[in-house]
């Protein structure tokens, strides 16, 4: 079984393959060299998570490649094209649960204590004391409830804010939250929240759910945080809303064009922070993310079922 | 007794001063009256809890004011002088707790996530992923027992940040700690610790603990976060530490002098936060303060127990 193929579609360069060594035989290809590459390959490992190249190259229906690996929480840059084929597709869930509700806790804190005004006073030294906010007693809605929404929800209580976690369909008796909310439901939350979390799956009900519309039910002080996917926000509409005073500030580590073109008027809206997709990202994550793949290839080569199995009619791994 | 005398040393207006009226004529003072209208007051409220005007006012021990109540949790612009009196000192025990609890957490997040280099790069349009730290894992040393270092110290403990408490002396069997480890042990904790909080009382012993012989224990990559006084830092030290890359950086909220002067060289030291003096006020904090007064002025008036009485040879309130 030593001529199983393994396609690596990569521009960084993965740590730990020699894993493979004796067991598989490791092709590389880049966005340009993937479509012919591609019928070649038992098993594709998308090292270059944020292409697009593989919709773009994948050949249809048929037995190759039987598994697709994708180091990223979100399956949105494959399907629909996979979908409609027998291939099994995997994702990096649970490697940024804890990295993404750290950051997510800690933009709450800093837009709460308004640490950016205090470092553009530092800027000017100038000293000038402020009120700030208690994040404890505060109400936060986190819009996706796979992992990394359920980390961020229970990481939020621990602060003491009380947290209304919106899934795809409403159930009650949840461990941690009580009832999980419906997404029928989000738009009666959204008025109570000061914390609007988007970290849903990209599907097609869910693009572009926070538009005029939603932001124009939140509250004048509400914080919107988007760490899901730029195609969950109408860009334009939040900037509207930031500068209309809508709501008090926002925060999005994703947008629709990735880098963000130096020339978008989001740099400079008021009360947005600008990050670049990187909530996720802590030192080793990489190699997290290549152990993740291995360990999922030893399953896979004896035979085992594979963990992290992506429902590709849902968009994510259903919870078990 | 409704010539009970009940002094204020303000600036700021007051709220809710009339709670006491029928029960206590209220004077108010300035810091150049001070000295003058204490000897008739029966209890002194320093509303105006940054002045250092009721040490240089004192009358020295005698029978009035038989009761001080500062709206703070440190007591040091109050000591030695009126620890050779009679007069009962109170102070504002639990106001603080979760509002500084909360600014270090976020702190510790927004320094690990490198929140401050996200907004100088945003200023600048430039999109510049980088990997950041975990706090899950990590080690805080947070030197203050109170009841404020103790609510760092769960939170932070929330996030997977495993912490040593450090109090004036050692004792095991604490419910959220374990062991709480004495003043002794601190040096050899340093040399574990990614953070190292200060929240401890400003007392003779705690004066300048933190100087080049602290700051050169602390790993490379250690964060120093002062919460204190500014007295517990020797500045210099920390300057040299900070310039030297002899640790990865620092947020100080108080200074051996406030306001800080404009022409002070922390404004502009690598990797230091500053912010001013404001970590623990948050909306509401004045009203807060003034409600903890006026109930502990019922149990005065009342001839009951009064609460947060200060032990003035320790300098703070002793754990019950």
């Amino acid at each position: 079984m030593s001529d199983t193929c393994v396609l690596v579609l990569d521009t960084d360069p993965l740590p730990d393959l020699d894993r493979l060594s004796g067991r598989a035989r490791v092709v590389h290809a880049d966005e340009k060299s993937l479509a012919e590459r591609l019928p070649e390959a038992d098993v594709l490992l998308v090292w270059d998570f944020l292409s697009d190249a593989v919709r773009e190259a994948w050949p249809g229906g048929g037995p190759r490649p039987r598994w697709v690996h994708t180091p990223s929480a979100g399956v949105d840059r494959l399907l629909p094209e996979l979908a409609d084929s027998d291939t099994v597709l995997t994702n990096a869930r649970g490697v940024f649960d804890q990295p993404i509700a750290e950051y997510v806790t800690g933009l709450v804190v800093a837009m709460a204590k308004d640490f950016r005004g205090s470092w553009e006073l530092q800027r000017e030294r100038r000293w000038r004391h402020r009120e700030t906010f208690r994040v404890g007693g505060t109400r936060a809605v986190v819009v996706g409830s796979g992992p990394i929404g359920r980390k961020i929800g229970r990481t939020l209580m621990a602060l003491g804010v009380t947290v209304d976690l919106v899934g795809r369909t409403e159930r009650e008796g949840d461990p941690d939250f009580g009832r999980v909310h419906g997404i029928d439901g989000m738009n009666t939350l959204l008025a109570g929240a000061d914390w609007v979390v988007c970290v849903a799956p990209l599907t097609e009900s869910s693009r572009g759910m926070f538009d005029a519309a939603a932001f124009s039910r939140m509250k004048p002080g509400a914080h919107f945080i988007n760490v899901g996917r730029g195609q969950h926000v109408v860009e334009a509409d939040l900037l509207e809303a930031l500068h209309g005073g809508r709501i008090a500030g926002a925060a999005l580590d994703v947008f629709h064009t990735e880098p963000l073109p130096e020339d978008s008027p989001l740099w400079e809206a008021p009360g947005l922070w600008i990050s670049p997709h990187m909530s996720g990202d802590t030192v080793g994550w990489r190699n997290d993310l290549a152990v993740q793949f291995l360990d999922n290839f030893d399953r896979w080569y004896a035979g085992e079922p594979l963990h992290n199995v992506v429902d590709k009619g849902l968009g994510y791994v259903p919870a078990t």
